[in-house]
């Protein structure tokens, strides 16, 4: 196993649902068990936004992101390795994933050149040049020393053609075999992240190829970039059924409450998205009809708590109006406030999941689960996205 | 006494320094002993910038400031009634003091025009026409449930001619009249302010004026606005010779943690002030040397808390390197962690005055504190303080 030699760090399938691909897991890690299936709420500058490691515990995390790219740049990798690590960088004691950064590299930076070697970008903080080899970032990922961590991979853009995504998996195959020879340290996994675009064929091949490479984990990347759920969901599925059932399942960048439960029916178990933070600095708060937006002059007398039903600190501490008034005052307190609430949703809904599947009603839950819970409109949804990447790109990458 | 029927509601001064006008005491409230000298963070619209009442609670706060012009603009008085009054609104148990938003009326809003009446202005927010009576901000302060109140004063800009700082004296003294019965509110202490500018006998015939009148304690408005130091504590100790010894004294508006020191050697029991908040958003960082920094290079390896000595939680648990990586990406969580350490800077700071006046060592430790403690440089302070100033006009008001 690449890397995986102490013993603590494995994975086991530990009960599955007999209606759908739903299955409950223990990944454990050098930090702790992480109970799959499982949601990271997304810190790529090593801090989830305006929440402290204490406050990530008390809602019920298990994992954080974290990503290459960002530190890299900010504060840079020796500073972190001075400290002693991520860990102790960010003082978040449980078992952190770093991401490769390619993500960033594709989207964020201005991408100068890429060949098989690695990809030359300039950072979009400053302007300045940079090259990341699949080896660099493996190295730097053992320096900050995170429990699991990410080759380089191309991330084609949801607009490429098929032969720019041919190309690409092609090349985030031939990283995903330097990066898998580089590794080293013991206790820390290495996963292999299948691309492929929207082409479920292209995936299937993807996938079979990076798991011959012998991975502790397989992520599935380059997805909810702007596509339809039913286009997304049917690659997810394709892809899949070419991974091994032994090994950890990660759908990267994924995602909103109804696309978990939709994830984990497909036999996902690890999930990471910055929508739930990033959705509570605007004001969308989670609950189970759907998100509320409580700038709205509804909220304004409400004397109850956004959401009776939440044993949140925010919930049971504040009623709804003085997140309002908080919120049309452009209070600090409130970002953090609407945060822990959904990021405590999230875990609630997470903690729901493993229930039902390890009951077996995991299947009638999702049923439930999704005639209550009011999805975000498609078109609006993928319109808030583009407003939202295009927005990042200006805002020096301000992107969790 | 001013509406002070119930026992609890009392002040009584336990300890004098014998070497200064230093005087120890405890303030007590409906909602809770004050020990004084006391400190009161500025939480102008109903929350003390990026803390929430149970941090206030953690690092030592007994009392805390809200200010009637900000909340009667939003959220309005009515949602703070229907919520249980403001300590309910904002969930914070213990004692506050609201201010008459006199200070904001003349400094922040467009001011349409002043009689003896009250004051018509435009809301800084929107512009919207408003009026003020000294009746009508008693009113709004006896619905909103404050344990101390303060009356609508007029306070004149600190380059005022003495004619216009006459006429300003006169006009407080009659809008005191007015407020002192119109208060009715039992359990809740009225103060009288001094006004005068920077005027020694007008301070003092203001005082001896408003002392005449019989509030609940009397405070010292319209310092601290750019005037010299040297100037403003004669001013200080001119009036406190005109105030009663039985009562608290509050220099509202004041301020660094040297001018605090100063202040409680002339015989001040209470003290707010924005400082210690506002430049912790802006990175610097209370110690007992001073001010540092946090956003400058030399803190971008620094391992160690920010303040060894400090027992905060931020100085407790993270590296002074990582406070300068989240300055840097202007992140969130960085605003409270430093928000955190000054105010409990500032705790730490009363803590040790009540100490040493209570043990009559009060003299040396203002000695020793002043030596070791680096002021910050006078032309600097007077030109940061009128940037703010002028930003605060320009950013809706947000001067806490």
């Amino acid at each position: 196993m690449s890397g995986c030699s102490e013993k603590v760090v494995h994975f086991e399938v530990t009960a599955r649902c007999s209606a759908t691909g739903a299955r409950l897991g223990r990944l454990s890690t050098a930090h702790g068990v992480v109970p799959t299936p499982a949601f990271l709420p997304v810190g790529s500058r090593g801090t989830v936004k305006a929440l402290t490691p204490d406050e990530l515990r008390d809602v019920g995390v298990s994992m954080v992101l974290a990503n290459v790219y960002h530190l890299y740049l900010r504060p840079g990798v020796d500073i972190i390795e001075r400290a002693g690590g991520l860990h102790k960088f960010m003082k978040w004691g449980g078992p952190i994933l770093t991401d490769s950064g390619g993500y960033q590299v594709f989207s964020l930076a201005r991408l100068c050149r890429v060949d098989d070697e690695g990809v030359v970008f300039r950072s979009h903080i400053d302007g300045s040049e940079h090259r990341f080899t699949p080896e660099a970032i493996i190295e730097l990922q053992e320096r900050m020393g995170a429990d699991i961590i990410m080759p380089l991979d191309h991330c084609p853009p949801s607009s490429a053609s098929v032969e720019g995504v041919v190309e690409a998996v092609k090349r985030t195959y031939r990283w995903a075999v330097a990066s898998r020879r580089s590794h080293k340290k013991p206790g820390q996994m290495l996963f292999g992240i299948v691309q492929g675009g929207l082409f479920p064929e292209l995936r299937q091949q993807a996938a079979r190829e990076i798991v011959s490479l012998g991975f502790d984990g397989y992520a599935i990347g380059g997805l909810s970039l702007g596509e339809s759920k039913s286009v997304m969901w049917s690659v997810v599925a394709e892809t899949v059924t070419c991974l091994p059932e032994e090994k950890p399942r990660y759908l990267m960048g994924v995602g909103s409450p109804e696309d978990i439960v939709e994830g984990v029916s497909h036999g996902i178990d690890l999930f990471d998205s910055a929508l739930p933070t990033r959705v509570a600095r605007n004001g969308a708060l989670f609950t189970v009809r759907g998100r509320q937006n409580i700038t709205k002059a509804n909220f304004r007398y409400h004397d109850s708590p956004v959401d009776p039903e939440c044993d949140c600190y925010t919930c049971r501490t504040f009623p709804a109006a003085y997140l309002h008034h908080l919120f049309r005052c452009d209070e600090l307190l409130v970002y953090r406030l609407a945060t822990i609430h959904n990021v405590r949703f999230m875990m609630r809904l997470m903690e729901r999941i493993r229930e039902t599947i390890k009951d077996n009603t995991f299947a009638d839950f999702k049923k439930d689960f999704l005639s209550s819970y009011q999805v975000t409109n498609e078109e609006m949804r993928v319109a808030q996205k583009q407003k939202w990447l295009s927005k990042a790109r200006d805002h020096h990458g301000d992107i969790d």
